[in-house]
């Protein structure tokens, strides 16, 4: 069966933060077939995307970090842009396929990573992303002190009123962030789940106690940083505060889906976790969401709906 | 009794790399005496005198880190410096004492926070320091590949001739220490022991392999800057690689120290691990000592020997 299908491109290798003239949308005609029988061959429709910031990591014309890892393979310009998503199987020759994932970053990387303890002071980043704002539930629902940091007045009602944060921040107010810290942990930070890097991970590792733990899951702030500025750490307070400091990627988690799915699902059955999903809709604003992404646009996991 | 003690004391607090004007030799009037009898009285003759460079450390005016740790609290002008070292019990009210440590922190930190396999690729610096070349026999011990740097010529044929090292080099005469390593690890570095911070732990970063473990250790080239130098680190390349940075202080490590002694004294025995020692004599060479190991100048553990 021969079909049309449409695509979002890069036109151009990133450097610095996406606009929307660095994306096209291009159609290729694409031959559907289940042919040769021997091989796994599955033809799936698109019903929604996620969209991600680390994707600006691929669309850079040269990343140390990306050499031999291979699920961030360089996306080159015109090429179609591979991402998770929900996908209906139009057809398939074998029974079995292989299911996405989602939420698995925040569960793993809080619980695999950080091993937090009843009582422990927790900060989040970009706490009102998709991965930062059920970091945060699963830390109240570990009986944790939790604290997040967004970007707008609105987002920080919401981590209070609705997702049951103890306190939030809007860090855009805040002219010194290793006093803002200070401020809102007296008591020093046990737990820092840093989705952005830069310089709030610098004050964090002044304000962090002894024997604290970072889970490097994101650095929104260099994604798109045209300067290379690095982080800048103090390699004194690290060793005199034994931190641990540990990156980790979602793969590397997949034993653990199991038991996010039962504990998660039960949890939002419970009304214990609020989800939180930003759509747009249609392939064609991909590129505005992503975009989007990078400005702090969005409330929650943000995700496409691409068809019905 | 009363005797008369003599004691080296900072004559004012030291901002960047110490000189021998910030030191003077003191004397004392002290009273030994073994009441009151329930508490836990000992007195010990000084024999060796253990010369860390982590000292320095306590000896500046400020630091953020050094807030409420027990065991990095400031030394005042004029005060006693407390230090580890090797003493003889004069006379004591009970049976049992405190045993010093040394050596732990290289045999703890490289199996407990490293946690080696048998064929990883280990890097370590300051190779020929009291630390890293314990580090580099006990990885040359557990089948690892082990690469040294230090600095000079001398201490590089030391580690490749007599400790064993697969190899060494000398990180002075190299002008790029990203393409050093590359050279040294074509296929990347799996363990790190850092005992420098600075340049060379970013170059370190940069050539990590996927899952790359950094015990942080020392960060000498943080302890005598002046100008508040941090480290800057790739944050992408540490959560991309899932890289673990790890600070971690000796008296973490207690647990560990039979373990230690037992399997460190076999291995002397057995002519399997060479201990270095670099000896100097008299209490009034402490100053020189000190000083000496911020310019490189000690091969293995510095000590002074006090008495005999």
């Amino acid at each position: 069966m021969a079909v049309t299908n449409k695509y979002i491109a890069i036109k151009n290798f990133i450097n610095g933060v996406p606009k929307d003239s660095d994306f096209e949308l291009k159609t290729e005609s694409l031959s559907l077939s289940l042919e040769p029988v021997p091989s796994f061959l599955v033809i799936v429709k698109t019903l929604y995307l996620s969209i991600d910031p680390s994707q600006l990591n691929r669309m850079k014309e040269y990343s140390s970090s990306q050499k031999a890892i291979s699920f961030a393979t360089r996306i080159n310009p015109g090429e179609v842009i591979d991402s998770i998503g929900v996908g209906r199987v139009v057809a398939s020759n074998q029974t079995e396929f292989v299911k996405g994932f989602s939420g698995l970053t925040a569960y793993g990387g809080f619980f695999e990573v950080c091993k937090p303890k009843k009582g422990e002071r927790v900060f989040v980043s970009t706490a009102a992303g998709s991965v930062g704002n059920l970091v945060g539930q699963y830390a109240k629902l570990s009986g944790c002190f939790v604290v997040g940091c967004t970007g707008t007045d609105q987002k920080v009602e919401l981590l209070k009123e609705k997702l049951g944060f103890d306190d939030a921040f809007n860090y855009k107010k805040e002219p010194d962030l290793k006093l803002a810290l200070k401020r809102y942990f007296p008591d020093g930070i046990d737990i820092y789940f840093d989705n952005v890097g830069g310089e709030m991970l610098e004050a964090v590792v002044e304000n962090m106690n002894v024997q604290g733990r970072i889970a490097a899951c994101g650095a929104i702030s260099e994604y798109a940083n045209t300067r290379n500025k690095k982080v800048s750490l103090s390699l004194i307070d690290i060793i005199y505060k034994r931190i641990i400091i540990q990156g980790f990627l979602t793969p590397d988690l997949m034993n653990m889906s199991e038991d996010f799915i039962s504990a998660t699902s039960a949890h939002i059955c419970a009304g214990k976790i609020h989800v939180l999903e930003d759509v747009s809709f249609g392939l064609e604003s991909v590129p505005t969401a992503f975009i989007g992404i990078f400005r702090g646009d969005n409330i929650g996991k943000k995700i496409v709906k691409i068809s019905d």
